[in-house]
């Protein structure tokens, strides 16, 4: 499908030429050669030489076998240990598991998530990892106060509260006892009691509050913005508001937002109840981590910013409600009817405000918002498996334990699989397995409150990292529909990725003899690209950020979906909200677990071949194809500009010209490898660097504008939504500041700079794969 | 005399530690056992495989030689190649390379220093190597404007010049036709005719602005500030002056720092001469290289910020003068005599001003600066020789070609001995020599204005070099005095330097069969720390900055110096005048040039070692030393604030506790090396992949405050002086801040935060050193 990958038979032809170029080389083929007769030479010695290795019988049968220490045979033997591992992850286990760790709510900070990292440890010793250890941070958190709840009013022209918004969610069936269940808030939002009208501001995007400010002409300066949840991340909401001078934000789940057609409310199906509402932080980090340390792990010794100098903190009260009560503070409100897509799913017209009508006119709203921030240990669970020949190689199956309530799906669908992969990994282990490269398991905390426990691991193992890891593996929620598989990953491992799910079975009913490739590429074809299945690219909104984004480690996630071009619902609808149980998983998502076995086996199958495959299986061809494309589309994207392009000089000749140099680079470099000396270990460690730091030459470490630790040039958020992933965010970014600067002449100017930093870039990686010297 | 360095001998007994220990790995001792025994049974196929390799004779010659492949013996024909290496360097070679490229002025930017760049390249061609390219960059340089002289006046109070300073320096003999030869001048200063009353501020450093403002009461603002060259670098004396408000600054050469007791001024002695002036560059880029383009290459298609915005640039007119000239401005002024340390050699009285005194009161002064600066375009020229073993891995012997008229000690004195490197190690390619790594050979362009060729070259290779660049070594002027050795660098090189300097002759006379280091060793004890020549830290002012403090390259320079003990001078006298000839080297620093053989050897055998040696000869114990007594110094500097200290809750004990740390992983790495399977190409990959990227540890991708490109948290100038190197530079800037700063609390605030990062980083470096996985 590409030209990504050597072949691995030939091994004669590729020693003979081989021969030729390197007369040099002390381990020449010559040598290999004396060596091989040597040994035939050497049975007749047999006697003299066994001993008390237990390699010896091991190494003869290699040495008859073969002339030649036996990379093929090796990449035999390492592909029946896949096949073991896949076929070792089982439904069962993984529901055990998920049973297991969802039975009591475990947010970051609290005792029982401390429970459940101990636990985890155990079990992974007893697992067979050979070193499991609490790594703990301490680090900004933010909780409710338990005596004086969060809650939204509607107040009378006296002050007196007329209509309070709901303190809890209706607790599902089957946990009415437990203790310890978070209500519904915003992490972060500052104390305070504003009171305002409100105005209604669509999904409260960059987009939204200028169409309000623009074309409806409303200005929100001292208004309480209410903003339905979806499309971008809450983050960007609160700090839209911020910057529109709003001096309070409510959140709300509208149902067309959040429920699928013909499907009920939770418990008696997956749909969100209208008394749930998503709870979530509303930082702006951008990457920093722990708000008080930015760009260091937060340790005892660790020197705090004060609190109010936090990176990201919001300044406004924020609070998010369910559509039941959002039902009593929108139906009144006053104003214009805003346009139809901004009109949600209830039995409301959606005006804009300011305020309410009528005879509402003198009511107001009041936040009454008590959260308190508060400096909390957490603690992440690092296990290790000890790579055979190159432990100093770093392949990292990382996803977080923390959860809102009980992480019915977020996270626990994803942290029952990697129990289930180290547990088949331990296996393995046991049966005479060790990888190639060092395996590491990570359960993360607080990543609910901005990815803190894989940031401040990323933090304090950051020069270990930049210097060792090959790819980290995202293990955070593992479904989210029914549909079919979604993986998002960074080029190099779209190859890996293909190669591997027609190596896994269809979880799907009737679908028995499919591959999960064939079955993911019939429901989701890449049409307009290729004829393959979808890949996307990597945004944020999960642990692998810190990795990805700020270390430039390649990186992918995959979870089941549910069917993009039908269902329109944001996220899934039980979303951190109490109904993200157990049964949610077992009664609707995944009654057999096959589609979370099978999640499992690309997440476990990724890192297995990444961490044992003697040559790394990713693929720089695919990462020019997509840099070609990202280049054509952040140009066209310029297009309609073209008269102040050509008034102010702009061209993407700098960047294409690069990407050109790239795909150059790239197509000579997989054709060496396919005449590499596989038998000649520094051979193969030379293109294994270059492979590993491919992803590490499209880091700045000046980072994005204003983004210190935004650092990937390809591939970051866009400063408008945390959660999507864009091509060339520096230029995206650029060119989305032309609409709002007062001055054009210096907007282009910077999409000048923007763009020449990214060719730049560009021509330095593909400087990383030519040859070393 | 350290740990450092593991035994080369005892194979016997390391590999059967080693057989115990690593049952797990593939090519075990056994298995050499059997291919050893196996090979002797191969001699009697020896017929068979003879072939067309040239290699087969050398592997059968060590098939027989030992039972293993012979790190051991290649160790000791690297020796050997050492030696023919260190004795193919002549003094008479490089005499001549001297001669040839001193002839002319070879400013940056001029046709005479690409003329000189040509040749390089075609004569490192012609020695052997096997790549010589030229790379260009388009960077901001400055020259006078060649139609209105650059000058300062005395005005009378109608505005008549009454006095007026040289507009070139007299000509030295021999010299007299040579055109092009740049008259004295501060590159970068902007244009601009400032008149006004003349301060004299001492040198211009930090604490004699402080003493006139505060002890002496005096203000700058509005005022023409006269300073003495000397003791800091100068673009720190002109920012000083900015900052105090000064409206120009006029430098001078005191005779009491640039001239030796008892000997005669050029061309009778090596003296400054009255009419002489000091040449220099006047920014403070604190590592950005290229003023328009920071922290990227300055190539055809890059951005650049408008010249107004660019970094480092001086705001308020600069000049440079001989003491002849300042005689006339210094005499006249008036105002308070100042303490003896602000007073030079001049028959004056040293009076601070403001302005002249009684009948001269009325004269004021002026500067007529109308220097441009210009986007010019420079070379660098980079020759490799590629590695045999590790191409990958680069060692780097870089210094600058381009000097402010002739050169003959800067740059000259370092380009020759590059060349005659160049030329001796082309020799050892064809007697079959291959260095192991790959090496790098460069003649820069534009350090005399900023550092620019290296930095661009070290931006547009970041990532390559941060992934795979070993050690830089510099190769600037390399004497500027007649006493013994000086060597600065990163104390991982400190044991190669003293073991590669007992392998040298001292070039004094009178010390045949005298090591250099033991000539080095009676002139410059180390005496309160050690009994060992003394070792300096790296400041800055030359090439190896951006190699060094930004990308955290193991780094040192080396060079023959005075005797700092009794010779006070600055620099040497006739630094960057036009009396830096050929004949000042020929007839006063070095008729033998068996100095500069000497030096030669130094930075060639440091480069040869590094290159060369299958175990990389860093020893990270010398940097657990060097951290423990740079902790100490800078908790001692802290300690004369113990009030503050005890009130704020300032210590240092995280620092401490992090060197601690960090002396237990030096060792037990140092420990764990001297049972290193050599044989295992992979293993000694990694413990060398640990010893190169230890130095890199250090650096932090946030830079120190406010000084994004300088990175390095170990070593930097600090703020107030550029040349000087600094240990813990961001804890010893925030403490020297401590004096200046009007809130104190905040002050203290920002001591501890510094701490809090050196000691994170500190741990961090060690982490690197201990086991891999």
């Amino acid at each position: 499908m590409t030209h990504g990958h050597p072949p691995t038979t030939f091994i004669y032809a590729s020693r003979s030429a081989d021969l030729k170029r390197s007369s040099m080389r002390k381990e020449g083929a010559m040598v290999r050669w004396v060596r091989w007769a040597a040994a035939v030479a050497a049975v007749f010695l047999v006697g003299f030489v066994i001993g008390e290795s237990p390699m010896v019988d091991v190494v003869l049968m290699g040495w008859f076998a073969r002339p030649t220490s036996s990379p093929a045979q090796d990449e035999g033997t390492s592909s029946r240990y896949l096949r073991t591992l896949l076929d070792e992850m089982k439904p069962d286990n993984i529901r055990a598991h998920l049973r297991k760790f969802t039975r009591l709510p475990h947010l970051a900070g609290t005792k029982q998530n401390l429970v459940y990292a101990e636990q985890i440890k155990e079990e992974w010793l007893s697992f067979g990892l050979d070193s499991v250890e609490m790594v703990p941070y301490d680090v900004l958190l933010s909780y409710p106060n338990k005596s004086q709840p969060n809650y939204i009013s509607i107040v009378d022209q006296l002050g007196n509260e007329v209509f309070n918004t709901s303190l809890a969610e209706p607790v599902p069936q089957g946990y009415e006892d437990v203790a310890d269940i978070v209500p519904p808030y915003s992490a972060f939002s500052p104390k305070g009691q504003p009171e305002g009208e409100l105005v209604y501001v669509n999904y409260g995007r960059t987009e939204d509050f200028f169409q309000l400010e623009r074309q409806m002409g409303l200005n929100v300066t001292g208004k309480i913005v209410i903003v339905r949840y979806g499309k971008v991340f809450r983050g960007n909401k609160v700090k839209n508001a911020m910057l529109a001078g709003a001096k309070g934000i409510i959140m709300f789940s509208d149902p067309a937002d959040y429920t699928a057609v013909g499907v009920q409310p939770y418990p008696d199906g997956w749909n969100l109840p209208g008394g749930g509402a998503q709870r979530g932080n509303v930082l702006n980090l951008n990457g920093a981590g722990d708000p008080l340390t930015p760009g260091y792990p937060a340790k005892e010794y660790t020197y705090r910013s004060n609190p109010e100098d936090g990176v990201g903190l919001p300044k406004i009260p924020v609070h998010p409600i369910g559509y039941h009560d959002a039902m009593h503070l929108l139906r009144n409100m006053g104003g214009m009817i805003p346009p139809n897509n901004w009109k949600g799913a209830l039995n409301v017209s959606y005006r804009i405000g300011p305020g309410f009508t009528d005879t509402f006119k003198t009511q107001k709203v009041r936040m009454n918002i008590h959260t308190n921030n508060q400096v909390t240990r957490i603690y992440n669970v690092i296990g290790r498996i000890r790579g055979a020949q190159e432990p100093d190689r770093y392949v990292i199956l990382g996803g977080h334990r923390d959860a809102w309530v009980f992480g019915g799906i977020d996270p626990m669908s994803g942290a029952a699989m990697t129990h289930e992969t180290a547990r088949s990994a331990g296996k393995l282990l046991s049966n005479g397995w060790r990888p190639r490269r060092t395996i590491i398991f990570a359960s993360w905390d607080a990543e609910e409150f901005g990815l803190l426990g894989s940031t401040e691991w990323a933090e304090d193992n950051a020069k270990l990292l930049q210097e060792r890891a090959v790819a980290y593996i995202n293990a955070d929620s593992a479904i989210e529909g029914m549909y079919t598989l979604r993986v998002d990953c960074t080029p190099s491992l779209h190859t890996l990725v293909y190669d591997l799910t027609k190596q896994i079975a269809s979880p799907e009913e009737g679908e028995a003899g499919v591959s999960l490739y064939d079955s993911w590429h019939r429901r989701d074809n890449w049409t307009s690209d290729r004829d393959a299945p979808r890949i996307s690219k990597l945004g944020s909104g999960s642990d692998f950020e810190a990795y990805f984004i700020r270390l430039g480690i390649a990186a992918g996630r995959a979870r089941y979906t549910k069917n993009r071009k039908t269902e329109r619902y944001s996220s899934y609808p039980v979303y951190h909200t109490v109904y993200e149980t157990f049964e949610v998983v077992d009664k609707f998502y995944d009654p057999t677990f096959r589609r979370l076995q099978a999640v499992a086996q690309v997440r476990g199958g990724l890192v297995f071949k990444l961490a044992d495959s003697q040559l790394l299986p990713l693929d720089a061809n695919e990462y020019a194809g997509s840099l070609r494309k990202y280049a054509l589309s952040i140009a066209q994207l310029a297009q309609t500009h073209l008269e102040e392009m050509k008034l102010y000089g702009v061209t993407f000749d700098a960047l294409s010209s690069a990407v050109e140099n790239f795909t150059v680079a790239a197509r000579d470099f997989h054709v060496r490898l396919q005449t590499l000396d596989r038998a000649d270990s520094l051979q193969v460690r030379m293109v294994n660097d270059q492979l590993m730091y491919l992803e590490r030459a499209f880091i700045d470490p000046l980072g994005l504008p204003a983004r210190p630790f935004y650092r990937h040039l390809i591939f970051a958020p866009s400063s408008h939504n945390k959660y999507a992933g864009e091509s060339f965010p520096g230029i995206y970014d650029a060119l989305f500041d032309i609409e709002n600067s007062a001055n054009q002449q210096q907007a282009w100017q910077e999409v000048k700079h923007q763009i020449s930093i990214a060719a730049f870039t560009v021509h330095a990686a593909a400087m990383t794969l030519t040859q070393p010297a």
